[in-house]
């Protein structure tokens, strides 16, 4: 049976700005790769009511995980979870469990929860909320897509809470192989051993270190004999 | 007048596994901004004909310009030339100038222009060579895509070499305030500042230091009077 797959979409002016990184990405990526769920897609779109929306509807049908990057916080431009309620026809409002939640949260604080920070316990319809160990605003999930913060702690305390619930399939593995030659002497040899492995994935990526050329060639599949079994004919191809 | 829209393509299984860090999506955001062309949108997808040939169309028709990285070398996995080519329903074959610039190169290198590294003189009819000053194999223009290599020194060599040929609006520019206040406290004068200067967009990236929270806020706009003015009014309501 093939893995689950799911698509990422980042929320956010800052990165497309060049103002900030991301970082969620590459740790969603990593964490994806070795629960066995294939991550198809990532998008980066704008604090844009239509862009959220339209993405939204767009990879919640195309792949079985949606996970949302940032958005979620009591500011104005923080417009992620109206956005995903809108796009699955769902209806939003503060909803008693999430603002309980900041209650304590603020009461222990001795901060006041006030309109903006109630902001963050609207929570569609149907959600269920996913926990927030850091700054207790939470995440939520809604059919197929998990609504999280983007500061990355947050971000990677929310995965790790989630990612235990979701079904995966075989973890992706992978084999490396530096070889210190050209690509385009290695793409030749290279391609024939890929047409003999279909059932594993062929990736060479290029370098250039201190003026020499060279590769990665990296070999992913969920078959570790396999893996080993193609690793073997790529080290006799290229030896040393 | 607006200025320019833009969406980038990113190419690259190598990202989506976790691999490796994308690098050009934070550069491409940078000179984008300096150069008044506004980023809207950045997808990642894998090394898959489908899901490239469906990204460049959907960008390709919703934005003004379109930045690819990746996948244009000599391996079995570098398809994206016979990609964009199909999306734009044009057709793509070895090019004699194209050719002609990677036998100079080889024959320099004393390297065999083989059949994997004259895949890398594919070009779709109709469409205009970008220099590669690094590795030589070129990349190419067509209608408004821009199709770039994935190693971050060469796309960003293609990315200077393009840049100036593009009619960019107004640099976007931006300040920011660092605020040692939570975001909830932050949010309710922010969005009033906001809505009095709708020209301006005004967003909020909340950080966690040493236990204390806070916020940088950052107001961007074309108008440096303006941008200005708001700082002013922004520093009043959160006096250090």
């Amino acid at each position: 049976m093939p893995n689950p797959t799911a698509a990422m979409l980042v929320i956010g002016d800052e990165i497309l700005s060049g103002r900030t990184r991301d970082a969620n990405m590459h740790h969603l990526a990593g964490r994806l790769t070795t629960h066995g769920i294939d991550l198809r897609e990532v998008r980066v779109v704008s604090d844009d009511e239509t862009a959220i929306i339209l993405a939204v509807r767009d990879l919640s049908d195309k792949f079985d995980h949606v996970f949302t990057s940032g958005g979620i916080g009591p500011t104005h431009d923080d417009i992620t979870a109206d956005c995903v309620a809108r796009a699955m026809n769902t209806p939003i409002d503060v909803r008693d469990d999430a603002r309980a939640i900041l209650q304590a949260h603020y009461d222990r604080a001795g901060t006041d929860l006030n309109e903006a920070r109630l902001r963050m316990a609207r929570i569609p319809g149907g959600a269920t909320l996913i926990d927030n160990p850091i700054s207790a605003a939470p995440g939520f999930m809604l059919e197929n897509i998990y609504v999280m913060a983007g500061v990355p702690a947050i971000f990677e305390a929310m995965l790790a809470s989630i990612l235990p619930t979701l079904t995966g399939g075989a973890p992706l593995l992978s084999q490396t192989l530096r070889i210190q030659r050209g690509e385009g002497d290695i793409a030749g040899p290279l391609k024939t051993l890929s047409e003999q492995y279909k059932d594993l994935a062929f990736g060479s990526y290029p370098y250039q270190k201190d003026g020499a050329y060279g590769a990665n060639i990296v070999i992913r599949g969920t078959d570790k004999a396999r893996l080993d079994a193609a690793m073997v004919e790529l080290n006799q191809l290229f030896p040393e």
